[in-house]
């Protein structure tokens, strides 16, 4: 991975000098399997381990010799033997494979990378905890379809990434359990070399458990899912983002992602703002999908192995776990900068003119209709009309969509025009909340209902809000209170975080 | 594909009616080659074509055939064979392997849908370059990362989704190329049934030149750039429809998709309008991408051939077509029935306080400060500064972006106080336009320039604005109208669309 | 799915049919649930219902209104309010919201699919096991890199099949245990309509709990890793496949899939018997990973949702369960029908002259050899000349290799004369387990070690190979014999299947 | 990308030092445009020119500076422009946007790496074309389902790799055709700062034309397909590498990967020649798939662009030219030491008993039979008995493959039966050429036919193959010959090779 993306504990878990570490520490295992089993004489281990223990592994030295051997783990013998005596090599690596030696060390980085993972979520979950506390009873209009819906908190928005989050990261754990196994038993698994018991008793000093069903390797379908966690748990962060930049879009942005006080947004446009960690995170995501995929082409192996999933592997996971965390330590960077503007979230709700709670207003208006035989489909298109209503366009906006400038002149001449236009003070926004009591329905060129059904809505509207009788229609008002809206999210963040 | 993507003509294209119809065409090719090179005598291919288009070929038939035979090939041939007397029978097929039948009609039937994909796409090239003449004088700011950036047309957008469709398009068709091509060597592709000249004049009744290196099939590295090409294709179909998605989100819309007028947005809430069209697209992208990568793993068969690839291609094929012309159909409805507001897009570059210009007003302003010892750094920052005080919130929205509401029946009051603010006359939007010439930079909290700075930056201002020297910098009001910023677009629309 | 490989059972439960009684099923629990909980009036739940079950949902009613209305949902809505008296309407989807009433079907159906994988697996495993025990002691070579390797059992090959097949079917169970969660809190979910006590109850005749984290849908991190575990568990059926298409290669075939008394393998040539059923696999598990590969985009949703996911899970949901279940069923046919040769994987093991039992020849020769100063290093290469050797060829080869047939008539003489030189019966082969204790090494010329030095190793093998004191290494001989060779394969064995 | 895989020459092309190298030219190349346009005074290109070239790009600098900008192209900038006096600093970068400065060096890149692709696929072509000359005469069996096919010569084999890679690389340089385009647009591609003729003339400096249809960036529709076929040709590769890893496995291998005379091929087992080069090929073609779709996802970025796809740029285009080339690389390594053995496949040819003209044996006995009422599926009927005929088992391997072996003691015995029985000298090879004349067909309890109808088959070819009219049936065995089978190869050697 290259350095902009890269983690440092990453890089050194993956790292040539860990590796060969590691090797020896499975090679050292085998002899002191071998000697607590009595197979061999008390104090080998101890006279290999110490006599390598004063010579650092000299990774050139094996570089040489691979490209000589082409084989990476016999140039690493070689590089451990030269210093042993020969009664001592000969119980090196005795009766094992490479594989032997590898697919322990291999399962170790997986799980030190997926500890860090780990880590770093919980970090970041906290954070998005923060958040969504902090937020608990600020009002926002939530968006389906990129489009206004009902009222929510901003805190319970950050409540569903938490959950998100908190479910993709349990999935990387239970995908972790496998690790716990790795395999000793010889050139194609069969324990020929290397017995049952003498298996067990090494892999127990590396803190592994036999597997039953291994071949010259592990299967890698012990691995897969983890690698289809990890991308999912970058999908689930970069759904987050997502959120992010589309709430952050200038001209009524609901916040912003940090911007440092000398930091520039563009070469050419100085009032540029971007939000730019959120669109990396994109990027990570799209690469945590490929390694991940790659990672499972490796599943499929011919016989009892076939050595196209090094490459794969050497690659492929530890740059998804570089990625893994960049997204991670990103999204924390946003979520931990993150300026919120609570003010342009309030203006959004009153711009959106009642509709924020169209779906109350329906049911409500539905149980007060019913005793004059409103139906369900009639309180639907009345209140579908009401907003459509609500946003009738003004003349000069209807004459402009009709026929757009003609010319940059006109285009000019449109701007100044409009400039002036905004600021008509009698531009009061309506809303469904009063055009429905009041009866205000009128025809829409976007729907259907022709003027003697409006007529008849407007007529059946009188009756049910009938002034006469206000105690009967009082709530009306309060549906459109976040107050209502939103009492029942406290049941949520209870269930969630508790207490 | 399921019925609601399935497009009729692919269906045909693809059943097993038209694919048995192009087999026995091959079939008689082959015999008509013979006879046409004098290999057999005259008369045998009229008497094989006239009795076998006697019997219409029995699905059925073949279906039963299949289920003992284990090969689909096979059972076509009993199906027509048993109609013909057994001097004829020795001539049908003789020496040909399945796959020199099957290669060609595949190729006909990927020629034939992507003729289809070709001759939409053409159409949905039309209905863009009809809205970029539409609203080619139609100023709207662009965005990056985004946020609001330059003013552009919306017209030069549409240009720019223009080229893009055109191109990818235009990258398909280049791809089709190879679909000239076919084969008819035999079991294993040595010409040792079917020589050489054969082969020629029987590929050319069908349109088709020989493959001089096909094996028992053409290989599939024909054909796996035309998925690629197709797949392309939807991807830049899903990026203009997000581009419209995002366009559409509610608030300040600057168009939206056609709505039926008795259409239903939501089961709940009446007021929605859903840009449902765009997002569908997303999902045909997202399918068309999977399939299109899964073909290419065809590519790699073994040997001569083996039959993995089968499979893939009997359902990848045809849903790849079907999820193309779904998409381009889609986005042929958008683009019909798209709702302009050119109106709201007015009013986004009002509100945008002049940043639309901000590149425009920093060269200006280096230019003009240049005589005056304005660096290239101090014109950025000035700007930038500019910029940020443009959208200096009120104290109200810094207060609550402070201290976020407290409970629901806080957040109830602020809504209401808010709703009052909100029209406040007093709020005139200011913009660079006017702050850069009038020198009323103001430190901000958001960047690093502090009151010393500012102090000289105004200075600085005051001197190259000077008031008695208005002819100095006559045109800097120029920079901010439609007219200039967006006169070489001109240039752009020729380019593309000629004239 | 296209006929030739969809599973009936999946058709069924992914019809419209299904889905539609599904959602009414829904609907209802809801009314059940307000009524349990005292918020309606005894007796509507069964009004309703009683009404409803006299009316078959009409889907072409659906479909037309569906149109119109461009929203599946309310159009099934409009189809079964249509028999209720209006209160009964104005109790029906009460408050709720589109993916409330879709939510709990789609998981339901989701676990009924994964249902029928598992148990289709299931069967499949117990198919693998009994080929394990029945080959339980017919030896053959291990293959790694395609080259053989020590000797294993067959019956150690398919253990080592089952038990991937089995932790690929565990992970999935594991993912499954998502399923039992959903949904009913309102349009965005925030329970605004829907009370969570409500919610919770009606959840709890559907058999779900509810999901804290909903959106206005469960989010799809939550159905993610189930793509995942099925497209792994087709990988490693791919993996299978894969071996058993490498051990059916004609010429020494090890075994070969079921073939029809009365199949054809090609229209061409008669004598093909094609492992097609393993081919196909392949195609399968191409298909599943892109299938795979789609649905875990749908993680990214905008914000509280869009409909991006919802043409994806329509097609690559049921899609993917289709090919699962192909890919599963199409291997319990060659499981089942599997024709096994044991005895030419006992010529296998002659031919390979000893080779298989290299390892153990290494590692017995040093340790016979360490009193005799023979390092590990030797000891290696030792063998590996005794191997070269033994499959030194003959000169007739060799010739044949340095100058290829350079015309088609040389052709035709070379492959008269091996024809006859086939049969020449002084071919005795010979092996490394006489090699080695006769110390008959010879220089090769693809290996580094010159004369004196092979020179040097023969006397050293005479020294330890001493025919005078021949009980030193008596037990040479045994290290060939099935019998020692796979021996602890019974841990194995009894570790996985028990007894 | 790890060193292992690195390709140094892609390193250099994709390093920082490149990199702002290039942008340095393309600042360079606008100055130049504009003087050369007289819009500038003259002078100033090669006065910038001149004190830039004086001071070499500090990347540490630019490093630093990044870390406050959050933004490398002003790093770069501000890097450059120290050292400019303030005149020549207001012409440096004027009215630009990073991405102009960017997408020319970024397309230069490209260019420069698809001509290292390239020229090494030449360079393969050529070793793989030298093998098909070498190996013209060559006969081999050709193979269809991993079955034995027809016979072919391996340079036919070699041929059909050449057409396959040539095809891809053709694809390439035709996707490279877009590399001649690049942008100097601006802000947002409305050339509103950088009008169309200084556009022009700067591009031309730099060898490019203007793209009619950019946004602030490049559309990526652009560069995709050059993905695509990276990826495709990769996967030509490793249909080749397949193939190459299918013929040589042990047992009857027809050619060995080159094994260097010091190299080890496993830890453990000293015989094994490992063809590790070719299962090497295998994960770079994962790699380089999952590279390609990755790329493919930046079509879409949203709006005039967002900065998803840098990241992915950044690593996923030079870590695709590395493994296309690593992949090219190894290839040509194996194909230069490619040790093939005619005479393996001499015998493959013979013990495959005349099976390799199996096809010709039926069309031949058609031809022979029609005057005695042979029928074509007779013919197809026949000459499949006399293929399983010739495979029928020895009475001890049909005793195995009744009952296997059930213990290994047993297994013991096995072995040390059949490594007599072996050398059984009256073990002739039977084959189609001779059971067929000879009317030597028997009932085959794999196929249908019964004693009567064998019967009468017999009698049948009694008559054909009437000794006493040997001149009517005088060709049969010339259908067995190479120089028969395989004479229209020549045609195709001609058509690809030329001459």
């Amino acid at each position: 991975m290259i350095k902009r993306y890269a983690a440092p504990r990453i890089t050194e878990i993956w790292s040539l000098e860990r590796k060969f570490k590691l090797w020896e520490m499975v090679e050292l295992a085998v002899v002191q399997g071998r000697e607590s089993l009595g197979k061999i004489r008390t104090g080998i281990h101890s006279a290999i381990a110490r006599t390598l223990s004063e010579h650092d592994i000299d990774i050139a030295f094996i570089d040489e010799r691979e490209k000589v051997l082409q084989h990476d783990l016999n140039a690493f013998l070689e590089e451990r033997q030269r210093f042993l005596p020969p009664e001592l090599q000969a119980e090196f690596h005795r009766k094992m494979t490479s594989y032997d030696t590898e697919e322990a060390p291999f399962a170790k980085r997986l799980m030190q990378s997926c500890d860090l993972v780990q880590s770093d979520a919980a970090e970041l979950l906290e954070a998005i905890k923060d958040q969504a506390i902090r937020y608990r009873y600020t009002p926002m209009n939530a968006r389906t379809h990129g489009q206004e819906a009902e009222m929510q908190s901003f805190g319970k928005r950050c409540l569903t990434w938490y959950v998100d989050l908190r479910t993709a990261r349990n999935a990387l754990m239970e995908t972790m359990g496998q690790l716990c196994f790795s395999k000793l038993s010889g050139a194609i698994g069969t324990n020929s070399g290397i017995e049952p018991e003498l298996e067990e008793a090494s892999l127990k000093i590396l803190g592994f458990k036999p597997w039953p069903g291994a071949t010259q390797i592990m299967p890698r379908i012990l691995y897969a899912p983890i690698a289809g966690a990890l991308s999912d748990l970058v999908l689930v962060i970069d759904k987050i983002a997502t959120d992010i930049r589309l709430g952050s879009r200038s001209g009524r942005p609901l916040w912003h992602e940090p911007f440092g006080r000398q930091q520039k947004g563009s070469s050419a446009m100085p009032h540029k703002k971007n939000n730019v960690l959120g669109e990396k995170i994109e990027g990570m995501a799209v690469m945590a999908c490929q390694y991940s995929a790659g990672i499972k082409q490796n599943i499929k192996t011919w016989e009892e192995r076939a050595i196209a999933q090094s490459s794969v592997e050497r690659v492929f996971w530890p740059d998804l776990f570089h990625v893994t965390l960049h997204a991670i330590k990103t999204m924390n960077k946003i979520m931990d900068g993150l300026v919120v503007y609570p003010d342009t979230m309030m203006l959004e709700i009153i711009e959106s003119r009642g509709c924020y709670a169209s779906n109350e207003a329906k049911e409500s208006l539905l149980e007060l209709g019913t005793p004059f035989g409103l139906t369900r489909e009639e309180a639907y298109r009345i209140v579908q009309l009401a907003c459509f209503n609500a946003f009738e366009p003004k003349k000069s906006m209807k004459i402009l969509r009709k026929s757009p400038s003609g010319s940059l002149e006109s285009a000019d001449m449109t701007l100044d025009y409009f400039r002036l236009e905004m600021h008509d003070a009698s531009d009061i926004l309506s809303s469904i909340k009063d055009i429905i009591p009041d009866a205000r329905l009128r025809v829409s060129d976007q729907l259907e209902a022709d003027q003697a059904t409006v007529d008849a809505w407007n007529s059946k509207l009188k009756s049910i809000f009938n002034p006469r009788f206000p105690e009967q229609w009082a709530g009306w008002n309060l549906i459109f209170k976040p107050s209502h809206i939103l009492a029942n999210e406290a049941h949520q963040f209870k269930q969630v975080f508790g207490g």
